[in-house]
């Protein structure tokens, strides 16, 4: 792991500092926390005994308040896990560069006008994944340092960062990806380097997800234990089961 | 659905002949029946509430004693259906034409040879499909009329028999089918006319199933609900987990 003394990243030891709470009516407690300069969100059910541990992240830097990823978060931890999601560097609101600035008004321009769009993606979600996993492994040292928290640690979301997370650090031991959001060729590369439990979901006619090139990256992966669930629709279309199927998924490895 | 009076395939309102039972030690109840000349077995739990009703078929024809059918078939019944599954014509022990015996040796032969097998499976899946889809139509009739049996009606297994069933019976109300096993012509054709919710396993390194055509089989299915599952290994390598996940799928449509 990298030092973690560039970009705001906290220093090995630091403990998140949670800044608010509230008990969401399903039991669950839902704690804002902060990181150094990365702002957290920790969903933790109700539990006598430490809690397995999710990496939630959402796709392409996507805020950790998305409600769908909120919705995804809330529900994994009423089924028992601690769940917890950052928008590291680069990512959510964290400032971005005039570079980044720029490559996502061009990817905006370009989807709109129908323009392919794999360079601009690759231009800025490569560095993106670059920056942002420090932070996530930064923040995985600090919450596993919590009593209440005791691994095993899953990842589920964003399939770059997931691809790199799980290259960089064993403690990773079951990684659930959607295969939604564009993977860059360094991640491509480093799948085959994933020997965890992998589970892949792909909706069948994600318009910014090529099928092929899915189906290829589920090839790819090193792992012997992996699994792909395809379903029909595009990108926000995959339906309510997969998350159970999901939780499922890392109950026979996180529990 | 044609007259049932050929090939020993009883008339319509003939009822199952229970011909033995035993209490499985999960509180299956296993009975075998007779159906004019079709064997079947049912497997129920105990339940005060009529079933909902899974036909399991074994891949290209195979016997409904075979011992992965009987354990999926048992675990399944312990869920909450009542399953049946029969020899039906041409199928398990049941006679074969001279031409028949012919084509399954030619088979062999081929497969030990490392020949191509598409022709010979084509020569007779497709008719053994059409002998054995009215005994599994009269076999449907039958158990609906028996009053722990209610419905709905879910199909589980041989894919090219799903097909021909669910286009054949709109009772057919979902459908596991299992890539494995070949898939003549005509079905391929068929797919298009299946819309019931539908889960398609496939065995990622199949070698009995080429990979793209199971692929290209779930693409041309009519379903709007359809779900693919891949997972890594050859023919008999599905992982235990996705009998559970079946049983899952077939709970979102029979219960």
């Amino acid at each position: 792991m990298p030092p973690h003394d560039t970009e705001g990243t906290p220093l090995p030891g630091t403990l998140p500092r949670f800044t608010s709470e509230e008990r969401l009516d399903d039991g669950v407690l839902a704690r804002e926390f902060t990181l150094g300069d990365i702002p957290g969100t920790l969903w933790t059910p109700e539990s006598a005994a430490p809690l397995p541990l999710i990496l939630m992240a959402h796709n392409n830097g996507m805020s950790k308040n998305e409600p769908r990823l909120v919705a995804r978060a809330r529900l994994s931890a009423a089924y028992g896990y601690a769940v917890a999601s950052i928008d590291a560097a680069g990512c959510g609101d964290r400032p971005r560069s005039a570079a980044e600035e720029q490559a996502r008004a061009d990817l905006r321009r370009a989807m709109r006008a129908g323009e392919p769009v794999d360079g601009i993606f690759e231009s800025f979600i490569g560095p993106l994944i670059e920056k942002a996993a420090p932070d996530w492994l930064a923040t995985l040292d600090a919450l596993l340092a919590l009593p209440e928290i005791g691994g095993p640690v899953g990842y589920s979301g964003w399939t770059a960062l997931g691809i790199r997370l799980a290259v960089a650090d064993p403690r990773i031991r079951a990684a659930g990806c959607f295969a939604g959001g564009y993977v860059p060729r360094a991640q491509r590369e480093e799948a085959r380097r994933v020997t965890v439990p992998l589970l892949l979901l792909l909706q069948w006619d994600d318009e910014g997800n090529p099928r092929q090139r899915a189906l290829d990256l589920f090839d790819a992966f090193g792992s012997t234990e992996k699994t792909l669930h395809a379903n029909m629709g595009g990108h926000t279309g995959t339906p309510w089961f997969e998350r159970e199927d999901g939780d499922r998924f890392f109950g026979r490895h996180l529990k």
